[in-house]
């Protein structure tokens, strides 16, 4: 692998040394030092290669970190992050105390704001843009880089709308590889193709009719073209939109043929792309692959059940439901509001809509949870995936406020299985028709249990279950982390009562009298924030029954917990086993 | 006042009766009917006056029930109710136990969607046409009407993407006034006007672009044309819009000419439209006018800062520096996610951004409070207005849950002042730049002080305040339920604590201590729902300090809260005077 120029840069300062003529080769070993590091370390992957260019381009154009840069999502960063002082500590992506991957404002200077949800970045970029003019600055850059399917969510229009009547001096880039992390979905991605192919006028475009002055499409991986239309873009007053057709995973032939596959494909062989398959065979299966082939099983059999996923197909394992039942599954495109909203719609009309959404993005949705479901009290069904710790995605990505922020919200009937069948049961469950809305959390990955595909039963909703039973100490538990209280339990050979409460709302009321009343000392956990949390519900269960029982309550504390493997995290955040047998261990003073 | 032709109507069935020739004279009676009821029981006024004809129209020509009508925001819907069954009921609109003022799902089947927030229509008539679609209903038809200022909502934008690559039977009216409670801002609504006076060419524009069949532009106003132009959309098959022209106001001369005092104008005379003005000399003032002045005391003496509504200029009252300041204070439009991460933006520049959301709004933005601004740690300043129970708007306009959904984010403070002069010193002391966000929540309306103009003082973070002191009950409250606590300690002439917590984060952990030594019994009172919020935090805090008191939460209890006075709903949730009374009552048994 040559080295030749890229050795020489630690900063863009460096790369603006080089002459035009000698990028393209630069371009070369960047992408090749992605795909070296990424072979070997794992992360993100196509979207890294389809910005090669363009981010040479504009680190060699505009004056960073002067001039002010947002990757919109992040996970196309890592060229960036290897061009502005990371290069030497890019092994370390995503480990703990090694760099995030996504850009983050403590990691660097050039990193201007911290992303990793979608389409932040048009508002982002404007606030610093009316920043710099309110401070007297008129000759600073503000550049937004957003892709096709990121900037058709909502919040990127809202910011669109609003730039479009401003005179800033903002730049928004739109990476167009017709992909996010599935293929991208919707009217626009229609419009934005055949705006591509020049079928759709190139003036008087729908960009145009938001008062932005637009420019392309010309394609981003050639490096001349960029930079000449960059220097002009430089100069170019007020708000303006720059076309650009990239190819996911351009330069390494596997990732631009199978650009799912490649969007973080895990452990590949650098110089041929194959994959390094991992030997499954005999592995528990996924959560999101319990879900998928389980709603499939059902919607078999019920022709009212719909599956909804904003722009996740793949990564919930909607995608089984897609593929048979194309017109009772729907990709959404990114808008989580809409997903939720027209789940609620279709539960109005009767059918019954399992709404798949990553726990952090329904953050975007919380307002439709509350206004259209449950104030209605419609029995929408949402798998919240990914929920609870999530490991290498850190901040950005971890579901661990879900508990707390739905626990409030009346009508909501909030479960969280302790391993994919009692998943599998809560799905059947949920698909008899409830009367109001459910929220079923389960993690990312892994369960434990391999024969997953048993006769399902309809539980009783609010009913916990108790795993073992003891004199002093209980730990009431929610949800997959029960298996690390498991197996903290199984080394100390106590008389210690573990209950598993699959329902965090209702409560199982009885249960936890009984509880209340037998055990001098509770300790509970949960894969989530402690405030608000389960634990939270049982001190005010306690507090409101009149119980004086010493509780201690374990769970993500009240801080942000950044990026590791999720038994590092668990760790950090006192969930580990280790961590809850030596609360244990205390609560017993041995 | 005529009522001839509006008197035999109670349904639409009846209405589908006239001669098309007298719709018109129906029009009048319907809009008399609407100013006569509204002039004196209040209300809405302003929308539901400019969708006379086209409510008319509409269920004229479509079959409703069977075909389904969503209307967004909902504040329009009054001729709708009133031809819909509710006649004769109208005028107990908005009051305890009365009709809602908004569509409701539990009131009539002609209300298909509950509506409140703006911009979710779209998305929940898509829901409702997929669903007619995979039921083998082809013949259906779905109509949503959106407003010019809620459809450059991002929400309204996902639907449309979604809607326009269905085959479904939707039709999206936009209904065009250039104006939502004040008038619509930004690039998609200078495209709609420069639509309707031609400049912009009818066809190939933004809607088609997003795959619907566009109509329009057409007189909202004029019956025939709306006749028969619906009449065609009732068999274009496939996602359509029309836009229509209305006047917000309509008929009503002065509603027409001021619009936003008109939107919602209090009690008026109903032949003039003068209205009724209540003697407001010697009142305390609104929160709003409190923030709205504070803000631009403090911007005149620090460039720094600057305010950002969503679409509430003259509601937050950041109206007052808009006009004084309009290069840094800005309109966003009904854009709560773009408002909270613009802000961001800001903030990370050095900006001091004061951004002033409803309490329920800003559950549009949950994400962006936790991703972009609390994570980041940068210190944006939430003004949350109208927190706790806002009286007639009801249900969907309730601010209680924010206390409760903010409690669990890391890095930010909550604070809730007692008065109009703690909110003085609140904005003043976020002001003087914290390193963290602060999120200030206050209510609806006037305060009970007077003379608020007093000099500003920087508060201690964290600080509570003890009020009164007793012997073995203590009442902690936060907020402007303060003063229903002294109202109800008032009279009871005992030695009660009453400690005010102007932060319900961080608490004042050293207080509270104090106070959980000195008293057996605590009592907490919120504006919010008790689930999660102040009260739960105390509990928490008892219960990790080994502390065994008796705490009793009062609160918005687990359950959505109607319409009615504030005074009505505060004695429904219980933390009315009279409810606190009792409690302190029964706590010392006498």
């Amino acid at each position: 692998m040559s080295n030749e120029l890229l050795q020489h840069i630690t900063y863009p300062s460096d790369l603006r040394k080089l002459s035009p003529d000698q990028l393209p080769k630069l371009a070369q070993e960047l992408r090749d030092f992605v795909i070296n590091i990424v072979a070997t370390k794992e992360g993100h992957l196509g979207a890294s290669l389809g910005v090669i260019e363009l981010t040479i381009a504009l680190h060699y154009i505009f004056n960073t970190p002067d001039d002010l840069l947002v990757w919109d999502v992040g996970h196309q960063a890592y060229p960036h992050k290897i061009l502005t002082g990371r290069k030497d500590i890019f092994h370390t992506n995503r480990q703990l105390n090694g760099i995030s991957g996504f850009p983050k404002r403590s990691e660097s200077e050039y990193d201007t704001f911290g992303v990793g949800h979608s389409s932040t970045s048009i508002s982002a970029i404007l606030g610093m843009a009316i920043a710099s003019k309110l401070q007297g600055n008129t000759t600073k850059q503000h550049i937004a880089v957003i892709g096709d399917a990121s900037i058709a969510s909502g919040m990127a229009f809202e910011g669109l709308n609003h730039a479009g009547v401003t005179d800033t001096n903002m730049l928004v880039i739109l990476n167009d590889n017709a992909i996010g992390i599935d293929p991208s979905v919707g009217a626009l991605k229609e419009y934005l193709t055949k705006a591509k192919v020049g079928v759709k006028p190139r003036t008087n475009n729908i960009i145009e009719a938001l008062n932005f002055n637009y420019f392309g499409p010309i394609d981003g991986h050639d490096l001349p073209t960029l930079l000449k239309t960059l220097e002009i873009l430089k100069t170019t007053e007020g708000p303006k939109l720059l076309h650009i057709i990239t190819t996911k995973g351009k330069g390494l032939k596997q990732a631009e043929e199978n650009q799912v596959k490649y969007h973080a494909p895990g452990k590949f062989d650098a110089s041929t792309g194959d994959l390094i398959s991992k030997d499954s065979t005999g592995l528990p299966p996924k959560f999101q692959d319990v879900f998928g082939h389980t709603i499939l099983e059902l919607a078999r059999k019920n022709d009212k059940i719909v599956g909804i996923t904003p722009a996740m197909p793949t990564g919930s394992s909607l995608k089984y439901m897609m593929d048979e039942m194309p017109d009772r599954a729907f990709d959404v495109g990114i808008a989580e509001q809409h997903a939720v909203t027209l789940a609620a719609g279709m539960a109005a009309q009767g059918l019954i809509p399992f709404c798949t959404i990553y726990s952090t993005f329904l953050q975007r949705a919380y307002d439709q949870v509350i206004h259209d479901v449950a104030l209605q009290d419609l029995p929408v069904i949402f798998c919240i995936d990914r929920a609870g710790i999530v490991g290498a995605d850190g901040a950005t990505h971890h579901g661990v406020f879900d508990i707390a922020y739905l626990n409030c919200i009346p009508n909501i009937i909030i479960a969280a299985p302790a391993d994919v069948i009692e998943l599998r049961h809560l799905l059947y469950t949920a698909s008899l028709g409830l009367d109001h809305p459910i929220a079923i959390r389960y993690p990312r990955g892994r369960g434990h249990i391999t024969n997953w595909k048993v006769d399902m039963q309809s539980l009783t909703i609010g009913k916990a279950t108790q795993y073992t039973t003891g004199s002093d100490i209980a730990i009431l538990s929610t949800g997959t982390i029960a298996h690390n209280v498991i197996n903290a339990l199984d080394s100390l050979h106590q008389p210690i009562g573990h209950y598993h409460f699959c329902f965090i709302k209702p409560l199982d009321a009885d249960l936890l009298k009984q509880i209340l009343q037998q055990y001098k000392t509770i300790i509970t956990v949960e894969d989530g924030v402690v405030k608000g949390g389960f634990g939270s519900s049982i001190i005010d269960f306690a507090n409101q029954h009149q119980f004086k029982n010493n509780i201690t309550t374990l769970g993500v504390p009240d801080q942000f917990i950044h990026h590791g493997t999720v038994d590092e995290l668990h760790d950090i955040s006192g969930i580990s086993s280790e961590s809850i047998q030596k609360v244990v261990k205390n609560s017993y003073n041995f």
